[in-house]
């Protein structure tokens, strides 16, 4: 979504600069360090504004969180959502997800959210899409053992692509829907593009894909 | 798809009858012995007029298929077809699908097409739909190891309930496509009732789901 730049951008991030962090390094390999506490992790990739991890967190204070944002003009909203909030548990990381190969972690986490990402229309640009097989392995060095994706978008072409990248990654594929706000799921939290997206009346396309148990791990 | 009853229906189907089986209790366990050769056997529920597996067959003469279909006034526009094509490579069995569950086949098929099913809208029927796990059983029972359901429908919810079905079941799907007509798949045979709906230009669904090796197998 493209955004203009924010006024005073450089001291509102200075402001927030406990929950965010600039330099993936810092971490040292070892994510849970920046939270007070050993809780679960789960991450946003891709937080946009911050109205999906706001709620998140606020449902699920036991959970830690790490939100994912390049743009520093949407980053600097949700981070301001959250310290207003008086949240704890959600942290930020400004830069894109791909940093995150850099780093040898030992916290995994237990969920990764990908909400509405960038669909790439262009076929020649697909390994640039969250849920292409490049992507994947990324994600699967995150999760911990039986972690899960769960992700939505209002976009149908990324849906079929994703879940066959899904599939053909041998991920076992759970509560597929083609209509999210008229199915089943009880438990959906909106981001603010989705609000914008349900309001037209336009169907959004969500499910969970688990990554299996490593085969070597299972003799 | 509801048909007026054809005229002179049970002399024709007599001229037909060395390619429809009316028993399958005549099988006594191997469906094999319907062929006169020993080559793989794929299987279609649900045939209809039998433009699919016509075409199909003509495409495969290496290998046999048993058609299923229990309405007889489409039966016999298919019987009829593939007789007067010279085929022999298809046979017929008149009766619904779930008589198969009574026999003890030796016999397993490599493939099962289930195309455009009834759907069954309301959610109290949901165990007869074609791709429900109680049928899904069957099927396995069917299939040989690797075994594969091609399925195809014009119909979303079906559609969705299906691939979480399958999914649900722990096959591996392939080939998922949300407008098969649109697609990449180029080896696709229409039925009928396809090339009815695709001068509609209404979207095509089509999967294929893979039962996995049975785990105790796999040790």
């Amino acid at each position: 979504m493209r955004m203009r730049r924010k006024k005073h951008l450089k001291e509102r991030m200075d402001v927030c600069s406990d929950i965010i962090l600039t330099d993936i390094k810092e971490l040292d390999g070892d994510i849970k360090r920046i939270f007070p506490n050993d809780n679960p992790l789960r991450m946003e990739v891709g937080c946009g504004k911050g109205g999906f991890i706001l709620e998140t967190a606020k449902k699920h204070p036991e959970i830690n969180f790490l939100a994912v944002e390049k743009n520093s003009n949407v980053l600097i909203l949700a981070a301001e959502k959250i310290q207003n909030a008086g949240l704890s548990n959600v942290k930020f990381l400004h830069g894109d997800a791909n940093l995150l190969r850099d780093i040898e972690t030992e916290t995994k986490c237990e969920v990764i959210y990908i909400n509405f990402c960038d669909p790439w229309h262009k076929n020649s640009y697909r390994r640039r899409r969250l849920t292409h097989e490049q992507h994947l392995m990324l994600w699967e060095k995150l999760l911990c053992k039986n972690g899960e994706i769960h992700f939505k978008t209002d976009n149908k072409n990324l849906f079929e692509f994703s879940l066959n990248s899904f599939a053909d990654y041998d991920m076992k594929l759970k509560n597929i829907t083609f209509d999210l706000h008229n199915s089943d799921y009880s438990d959906n939290v909106m981001t603010e593009y989705e609000k914008l997206f349900s309001e037209q009346d336009q169907p959004i396309y969500r499910c969970e894909a688990v990554f299996r148990q490593n085969k070597e791990e299972e003799k």
